[in-house]
């Protein structure tokens, strides 16, 4: 390693500790706001504890699930260990371990800031838009910091230590892990809740939303933030570490083959960059005069996306960096904001879809399922082509680079996407702390003019949310496109110390590759729909132990005095059975992974990746966008039209919304995870692919 | 072209009249069946006309279209007029006309035997299950033979009589054309009809199923027959007249290498058999004495396939064809009897999928919609693992016989595939026949009993349905991967004539390749929508119309004696309708392949037709199983279970059948036809795609 890239490692690290730095003030600052209402801090209070409640016990199945994967890592990664060198096994077992502790971390600390955030918010409210919007803000914004600061802090840490890429896939296979877990696990615990809490509460007794005689409604509200706030933070900190370490895996292999350092510098350069552009924009994010929360959280991505741009460029220019790629990486950033107006435009309910649904739903709930199901199959279009345009557009800019540049442009395009991914976690956190907040503020009885106020910086949350969450899967799909590229990278560096032949890509008309598209293909359909029954077999236990709870619990229907319901009975269940429904779905995906390798080889993965890579971006697009479109239908209904509350067409969209629930919370957002996850594990066994297969 | 194949041609055209024979022989015994029930043959009357009024209105706008195309093909194909030989452009352009009569004519007469047989079998009710049975299965299998016949016909005199294999696929694509027009034009149709019918008839004002007092009860018996009679067989009029241009583009270009005619001898042999195993299941059907109609389906198709494998066996030693391609077609067929099976699986209302939906809809629609998604999803695996092995199988078996064996041996695969095509037709359209007598036996009063018998009859139907569907898209599957590689073969064709460098496969890491992936993945589902929406829309304007009729007509709503609504205007919206709302689709379909193909060239192409077909297979497959489902879980609901007709149970079951009509009959099996015209416009096209792209 020279002395180049240990700069920029060191500048990366001074930048992280930055950001920590800036989420530790932001936490001091929103734990020092005022709090003194008691209903609120009691309610709160259950809410922390429920959602501690579901960490501890996530962490401590994770801890045995990590633990047994790091051995079968110890034993075979990346070789096995009577075969290669011990040491690379060490090491690539730690830095597995390295990666879920990172990113542990950074759950909590998201969890425990947002679990206090909410309370901040809800009590500000009373005192106008903008502390209430400030303390959800701000809060969002230490998940943001610290999600962000350690992904950079420990990719940098573990190349610093190791100088081993495979132990950067390691790593990041580490970060998946656990992302598996907070995102899929995480999904079913929320959805779980608040399905049952729907069913037997607003369905069946016809008690409010937020009612605290209904013994799932913590659960709910601790559902909101393991779900949003700890599995969206684990998933963008996998998301930002795999797109690092894909395109690290190519720089370090690019630099072997030309000497220096360039390309490895530019990727730490540019990435702490990103940081630093989202701890300026973070810092500066301030609400105008006339308060709009929606303004205000998008000004602060535009500012963070231009100082991104403007100040790579002036690095592009010091250092004598390739602008061709810092083109790419334009391209990258640019096409993430329109992704995300794309989704914007099919979720958004001052637009066509969600009128054209709505009207339909004046025909009852089949109407509402089709209509909103077709234009969620038409959403796939504009995002799945503006991923395609990009990858082509970074591959053509790069080529003329030299060999491998062409990849190393798509990863870095990928790099620029998730460069703001600091700014991005901010602004998804604050959702769920306002959503928080609100129902807090009705709880706690503080008035309507605080309600309202929540109500209008939840539904800024809701707006935003639709456009990180489409930038969110776009940068997916360029990263797992660069992790083939880092796949080939690790295929070929297995060959050469093999003495095998090297491969320089996977022919379609091969048909070992078909075989392995065609299954990969089937995997993320087969995948959520395990995790969607997974949701609707653990609604039925909570539902038998709420009605257990009103039936056994003197008083607890007719709303005695004193009399409460067992809140951490509903999440018990909530979690263990996330944790039980989660780990089924999880083992299909590597099995299958494990059998394709093992019977057609490195080119049947080549095909397998693919075809996960596009049915899981096709499938994640659709539930994703579909059921943002059914969430924000219902709430159109309900503000008056089509008949409003209560009407017919109300009835049919709320059919639509509960569909859309485990779509867009659960098995949608968790497609991501699961091909990072398969495209890591691919990339870490394959030297066993390549030494031991039946046709490979 | 050498005396061989002159055989193997004389031999198939022999038996293609073979097939007409007794087609007409089966014809003239339906039609000479007793019909004497006045009400029958006056309701019947209605449905004859409503369904030539459709077929006249479909094939004057399909003149017309298919007029403009032979115009553009003769201008432009196999190369500009300009440029190549005319005479080559001229041959082009009849061949694909040729095409569309072909495929025309089939359907016309499978329509004409349908609206008789229904009539036939519903009289035959009242003398016991047997002879109505055979008037069904005798009325399908006239449409079997006929389809069956022409294609094995029409592909024989076209390359006969021109010995080119360009033109063959120009007559596939007039297939194809037609069967675009006829499957998601059908499937708008029958579905409008269907909704609309249902909406106002049952849902607004409480009259039964099949009330003649409502305007859109004929256009609902009509839909059956141009939806599922001429829809399903102009589908598979074209699935098998595209595997069979698929292995013959192939067969000649190795016979050319090798000399001799040895492989296209082959194709038409197999083909032929495969006809003549049709003809003698057909003949040889007879309902046992304990009178199972599913058993008496069944037996005669299995019959077909054994018949089919031992003549090929026997073939194969007499004339010194290859074994290992015997093995692939043998593959080919016995994968398609367990996709068949798995299909089966998951729409059966005896097994586990159908018995957790029902389940799922005790508490409510959203969950009867979620499960019947998920089991959906999940039955995409086994039919996609089977496609996937068995391309993978057949092609590693005849690889040892040298180079473009391989490619040749799946597509020999997938006309062993489709090789009892005779026999699923025939099954599929005894379907429709016998639920369209059950109508006439309910409107004509023929007595329980009869009621009884033709209920037994429709639902043998409806599990022979699920078998013989997943079976059309496991061929379909197969034959677009042996279309791939004719496209292949059509460019090196013209790569060679160009003097240009030849392709030998398409490389996922070139990213041009990756572009066509993305897009061609998003094309089935944006093409789904769009045929969904236009359901919507369609329906729309004729519950406008009912509603209209049951205002303006009066007595109409009383029922009062001698007045009858206008059948005839429903029947004129729904085929307007269906026509308007299918081109845009169509086109959608066709202008994406255009634009992909001028902007990567045949890369792209590549790309494109594999993410087409992936992402094709897995939305048909998804769709067609999760409507089956919710199908036989109403019909399960209605048979007493979890509280039976009525229950809330009931209703959330009738929701997932509305949403599960256009999934499996309008946009599930439209998408195999949006796949092969997709396919046969890139292979015709090759050649413009080669000389002019921007990154090709």
């Amino acid at each position: 390693m020279d002395l180049s890239v240990l700069f920029f490692q060191i500048v990366a690290i001074i930048i992280a500790l930055l950001a920590f730095g800036e989420a530790f003030w932001l936490y001091k600052w929103v734990v020092s706001r005022p709090s003194s209402n008691p209903r609120i801090s009691e309610v709160g209070k259950l809410i922390q504890n429920g959602a501690k409640t579901f960490l501890s016990k996530e962490y401590k199945v994770l801890t045995r699930f990590c633990g047994i994967a790091a051995v079968i890592i110890l034993i075979l990664l990346p070789s096995p260990i009577w075969d290669g060198n011990p040491y690379n096994n060490i090491l690539m077992s730690l830095s597995y371990l390295f990666g879920t502790i990172f990113s542990g971390i950074a759950g909590k600390i998201g969890i425990t800031i947002a679990t206090i955030a909410n309370i901040k918010s809800a009590e500000a409210s009373t005192k106008g838009i903008k502390p209430s919007f400030m303390a959800g803000f701000r809060g969002g914004a230490v998940m943001g910091m610290a999600v962000v600061g350690s992904s950079l802090l420990g990719v940098t840490l573990v190349l610093l230590l190791t100088n081993n890429t495979t132990a950067l896939l390691g790593f990041s296979f580490g970060a998946s892990s656990l992302a598996l877990f907070a995102k899929a696990g995480g999904g079913i615990f929320t959805k779980t809740a608040d399905i049952s809490a729907d069913l037997v509460g607003k369905v069946e007794l016809g008690i409010p939303e937020d009612d605290p005689r209904n013994p799932a409604v913590i659960a709910d509200n601790v559902g909101d933030n393991v779900g949003d706030v700890a599995g969206m933070g684990a998933d963008l900190f996998d998301s930002n570490v795999a797109s690092m370490a894909a395109a690290l895996v190519m720089a370090v292999s690019l630099d072997r083959v030309k000497g220096g350092s360039l390309n490895a510098s530019m990727v730490f350069c540019y990435a702490a960059i990103g940081l630093l552009a989202s701890i300026i924009g973070v810092a500066t994010a301030r609400m105008g005069k006339n308060g709009s929360p929606t303004k205000a959280l998008n000004s602060s991505t535009y500012v963070t996306t231009v100082i991104f741009a403007i100040l790579t460029a002036v690095a592009t220019y010091a250092f004598h960096f390739e602008w061709r790629i810092w083109i790419a990486s334009a391209i990258g950033l640019s096409v993430g904001v329109i992704i995300g107006i794309a989704s914007d435009y099919f979720t958004d309910d001052s637009k066509k879809p969600v009128h054209m649904v709505a009207k339909a739903s004046e025909s009852g709930p089949a109407f509402t399922i089709l209509s909103g199901i077709s234009y969620g199959f038409m959403s796939c279009l504009p995002a799945m082509a503006g991923i395609a345009v990009s990858a082509l557009a970074a591959y053509k800019v790069c080529e003329p680079l030299g060999d491998g540049y062409a990849m190393f442009g798509i990863s870095m395009a990928a790099v620029g996407m998730l460069s703001i991914v600091g700014m991005i976690i901010s602004n998804d956190a604050y959702g769920p702390i306002v959503d928080n907040a609100r129902g807090l503020v009705e709880m706690g009885n503080l008035g309507d003019e605080a309600l309202e106020i929540t109500d209008s910086l939840d539904s800024a949350g809701n707006t935003v949310k639709a456009i990180t969450k489409g930038f969110a899967i776009g940068a997916a799909g360029l990263t797992v496109i660069a992790l083939l590229g880092a796949f080939i990278s690790e295929v070929n560096n297995a060959a050469i110390e093999l003495g095998k032949e090297t491969i320089t890509g996977f022919d379609i008309m091969n048909p070992v590759v078909f075989f392995g598209l065609l299954i990969g293909a089937a995997i993320p359909a087969v995948f959520s729909a395990m995790l969607m029954l997974g949701v609707e077999r653990n609604a039925q236990r909570m539902v038998a132990e709420i009605h257990r709870q009103f039936k056994e619990i003197i008083g607890l229907k007719e709303g005695k005095e004193g009399v409460i319901p067992e809140y951490d009975k509903c999440i018990e269940i909530a979690t263990d059975g996330s944790l039980k429904e989660l780990i089924p779905a999880g083992l299909f995906a590597i099995v299958t992974t494990l059998l394709v390798g093992f019977i057609g080889g490195v080119q049947a993965i080549g095909g397998f990746l693919t075809g996960n890579i596009v049915s899981g971006l096709l499938l994640a697009l659709f539930m994703s966008n579909s059921g943002g479109l059914w969430d924000n239908t219902k709430k159109y209904v309900e503000s008056g039209h089509h008949g409003g509350k209560g009407s017919d067409t109300h009835k049919s969209a709320v059919v639509g919304d509960t569909v859309g629930d485990p779509f867009k919370d659960t098995a949608g957002p968790s497609i991501n995870t699961q091909i990072t996850v398969v495209s890591l594990v691919a990339s870490l066994m394959s030297t066993l692919f390549l030494t031991m297969s039946l046709f490979g």
